[in-house]
């Protein structure tokens, strides 16, 4: 279990957002799994407030999503095998949803560590003309496109160092503003 | 890689919400490696739109954050020894964000997958009242609480039996409506 969990903040530490995509195929069991982890995520009231529209290179429907993107996102997305339209169901039978867009958010991480489990890293991208694609995929009112999910193998020599808040700027305790005090290694005498 | 993607959806499908705690303290590399997981999530230009606010059992930050919760709530999360408010970051120095829920539910999923591969399983309550914890917590009006994750290990006998649309009703190819068709098992003429 431990070993698990260390595997999986190394993925976590290890995943980042390509900025060019080869043209590899994506196995269709990856792809499955995918949404199969996604699927399984948390929601309010299990809502499942999340659709997911995929195409494929070499169809017109992937050329219409890429047709969506801003300009530079098409650049980046450029010859990824696969173009998912990632919508959030902002309001269903039990009325508005305010969750809609924090649960689809919970769905795409589930998604995203999946795929990076697989070698498959997603880039998510907001610009894109979201009016457009609701136009071009009658996209329902009560649904909301939300980013375009570009999926593939990462086709750069080395990717931008990331970077992140320190834990200390972002996790408090019991009082805003006050730094968490993180621990790595667990107490001598607790072990 | 394959073996880990494997033990990945395991844990995914093995994940749920407790609707019962012990009171079982967390180790505290446990729940640094928590947060460590949610501050590596992706987000819109990075805008990193999450802040996490610490209580633990037997403070007056916990009791604080516990009358903040609906009066069934506060039945379930009875005994955890940690609840956390978590805070989306609806404007910054770049102006509102609309993707600070959606951000903020992708660190939560982190934060939850780390958290269950060390057998920590966390229930996320939207039923709080989220003024009062504005008001207790001194919470910067661009900021909005979001939810409250109870942390712990769970205290059932056996959970609920889970439930999720299909993956049909979720996953769509080309247009909307069309199902997409899921394949678990590689093809054996491409293996």
């Amino acid at each position: 279990m431990a070993e698990l969990a260390q595997a999986l903040l190394d993925l976590i530490h290890a995943r980042y957002s390509p900025k060019a995509f080869s043209t590899r195929a994506i196995p269709e069991p990856v792809l499955t799994r995918m949404f199969e982890a996604a699927r399984w995520a948390p929601s309010s009231y299990n809502r499942q407030p999340w659709r997911f529209l995929v195409t494929r290179r070499g169809t017109e429907a992937y050329d219409r999503l890429m047709s969506c993107l801003y300009e530079g996102n098409q650049v980046r997305a450029q010859g990824a095998p696969v173009l998912v339209l990632a919508v959030a169901v902002e309001a269903d039978e039990r009325g508005p949803n305010r969750y809609a867009w924090h649960d689809l958010g919970m769905a795409c991480a589930f998604l995203t560590l999946a795929a990076v489990a697989h070698g498959v890293y997603p880039r998510f991208m907001a610009g894109f003309d979201k009016d457009q694609a609701r136009r071009l995929f009658d996209i329902p009112e009560t649904m909301a496109p939300s980013t375009v999910i570009v999926l593939g193998y990462p086709a750069e020599n080395a990717p931008t160092p990331r970077v992140r808040r320190p834990l200390e700027e972002i996790v408090y305790e019991a009082r805003w503003g006050e730094a968490f005090t993180p621990t790595w290694e667990e107490a001598p005498d607790s072990t």
